[in-house]
């Protein structure tokens, strides 16, 4: 029988999905499970991108130019410049996904055996990304202690080697909820600069701000344009992951150059979500209002209430949609298993993201999660009860 | 400056794209261009596929399962089963595109230094999977003298070492049009099992095979189950090249279980896509019957007036909606360019794809191109004696 391959053995796992046969045995059983594990939004998408889909008068479905409808990019370019973000149309390609604009990323700019530095907790699917690139992660931790912050200069610098190629970022950041200050950014410019180094950021968590706090783009440097590539997505701005509409950006025309070589390769992105992508970018300025009205109240019921339990410790999330928590128990893998299978309050349970998986470091976070507030107010409250009593019932 | 990747230089270029900004620059100065240098039908979308997703009722466009929705594998499956291709809902994972079912294909079964080998002249993009993922392609010579049919086993035995991981195949073949005979696929799976070699299958041009013959699947043989990877795509079946929706079918769980989670790691693929996809599983057999007949009568227009040409050599199809020419000129790059960039006839030329791309052993098939017929009668009559005007003139 022939094999598979080593790169095939190696890929990680995702912890958001390894507890799925779980969650579907217990529904199975007839249990209601809050979901908190995935950045799955209950929001609703913007009609005008519904309706544009609706609407469509194609005859023939054709391929779509590879990097994306040219009308759709220039329209983009303006969304970005509105957002301290100059970039033209031809800096941008249109991937399927904010996860396609990574692997083009990552593919453009490293070789097998490479290294990029990711301050951890990290997004788990970038070592899904690493591991089909052959490139290794060496993680930068930041620390629930002090809110996840960008660790010091002198730490990167401890870990920059011949090769490494480019420190890879998530600003508002999955899973920490991190979102990174000018000054931070900024010193971040100066070890890319310094160092020959790119910088990825992954900014689709853009317009997930609070507190009244801007958010910084990498790409708002002038003097690192050559360095700057930024990755964005539709998914969670609009409320369409299920589009896989993203882009891939930058100024370096020899990073766009080769990243359409890859483009090509798979021909186009997805031409329906393409559409409903343009019309997104029409939804008023109210809609984000709102959307971010009710996204910092679901923070801080959540925020307020895991304080509230007796040994959960928690950082305060500046954007995004996440947090990790720490919980009084030795292994949140164990626990959130144990929640599904053998926990249940009046028919209910919740469904958590064990925080393991998004350490690279071996042995690191096993006793956090991370927790998505992408549920209603209501049932947020409640599954924040839930985990106070079946915390309680565990460690008993 | 940091430098992109060496993977990222040695990305090859698409043979097909590379004409196109001289096709631009055609189309500026008011030319009409025949093309026949892409694989993109003129055939109109199933109005079924186009209705459902005009008709959908989302409110959240979120993710879908990462294996894609399962009611439309259980429907993919009863289409397959139809089509002597006997497997079930869990052995298929819907992927973005074909494209993708082959990267997670190469991904699943492949390490950087790895061979696979290919009869040529092959899709060009399989290059440029092979390079983004490290794999080296050695060729096997097919030859448009005995109409690009498989080479004899023991050519292929003379190149197995080793590192040899897997066959890929397209069948019906692109860019030859050959349609593998029964004989020709079990002596393959002889190969495989031999070997211990996985057969990857591009079968995406399935239902397009001419002439009342008969297609062959690789997943027809019981004998072969653990040993064959079956590519699809909703693309050219339905005439849904901007679906971005293919398949990835292998009844071997390891390698369903590998090709999993590399579809996690990019979460979903497209929701709207998806539904479209579903639904075009219903189109009627009349539908396929016309197409094919359109087909028919276009390839045969082609290939008749091709012969009549002085000087052109072609393998007739049996299969998919290309054939290969052999021209008179010494370089089919130039001619190609020259007929963009100098010729015209009453202000109109062609734009075919130089078929050198589509080899990977150096200096071959110079004075080849590829020919779609994805036009309709008249133009591809009109197509036909612009190529024959343009020859007499290139060589003057």
């Amino acid at each position: 029988m022939p094999k598979i391959s080593n790169k095939g053995r190696n890929m990680p796992e995702s912890p958001i999905r390894k507890l799925v046969p779980y969650a579907e045995a217990a529904t199975r059983k007839g249990r209601n499970i809050y979901q908190l594990n995935i950045g799955q939004p209950d929001i609703k998408t913007p009609q005008a991108a519904l309706d544009a889909v609706k609407t469509n008068d194609i005859e023939v479905l054709s391929y779509s130019h590879s990097a994306g409808f040219e009308s759709y990019r220039t329209k983009l370019a303006a969304y970005y410049k509105k957002n301290d973000i100059p970039v033209n149309a031809d800096e941008i390609i249109v991937t399927t996904g904010g996860s396609e604009a990574l692997m083009f990323a990552m593919g453009s700019i490293t070789d097998p055996g490479d290294e990029v530095i990711i301050p951890e907790p990290f997004y788990a699917n970038y070592n899904g990304f690493a591991t089909a690139s052959g490139v290794n992660i060496v993680p930068i931790k930041s620390s629930i202690e002090n809110n996840f912050a960008l660790p010091p200069i002198s730490k990167f610098e401890e870990l920059i080697s011949e090769k490494t190629k480019a420190i890879i970022l998530c600003n508002p950041g999955n899973p920490t909820g991190y979102l990174y200050t000018k000054e931070e950014i900024e010193q971040l410019a100066e070890i890319a600069l310094k160092h020959d180094l790119f910088i990825v950021a992954d900014e689709v968590y853009r317009e997930f701000a609070y507190d009244g706090v801007k958010h910084h783009s990498i790409m708002s440097i002038p003097k690192l344009a050559q360095n700057a590539i930024m990755v964005d997505s539709v998914s969670k701005r609009y409320s369409m992951c299920g589009a896989r509409i993203g882009c891939l950006v930058s100024k370096n025309q020899e990073v766009m150059k080769t990243a359409m070589k890859f483009a090509q390769a798979r021909l186009s992105p997805p031409t329906f979500a393409q559409i409903a992508s343009e019309a997104a970018l029409d939804t008023p300025q109210e809609y984000f209002d709102e959307v971010i009205e009710e996204y910092t109240t679901r923070r801080n019921i959540l925020i307020e209430g895991l304080e509230k339990i007796e040994g959960v410790k928690v950082a305060k999330p500046k954007g995004a949609f996440y947090c990790i928590a720490e919980l009084p128990v030795e292994n949140a893998d164990d626990f959130a298993q144990w929640l599904l299978e053998e926990f249940e309050m009046d028919n209910e349970t919740i469904m958590v993201a064990p925080a393991a998986g998004f350490y690279s470091t071996p042995n690191t976070g096993l006793n956090q999660v991370r927790i998505a507030y992408v549920l209603k107010k209501e049932n947020l409250i409640r599954a924040i009860e839930i985990l106070e009593v079946a915390l309680k019932q565990y460690n008993k």
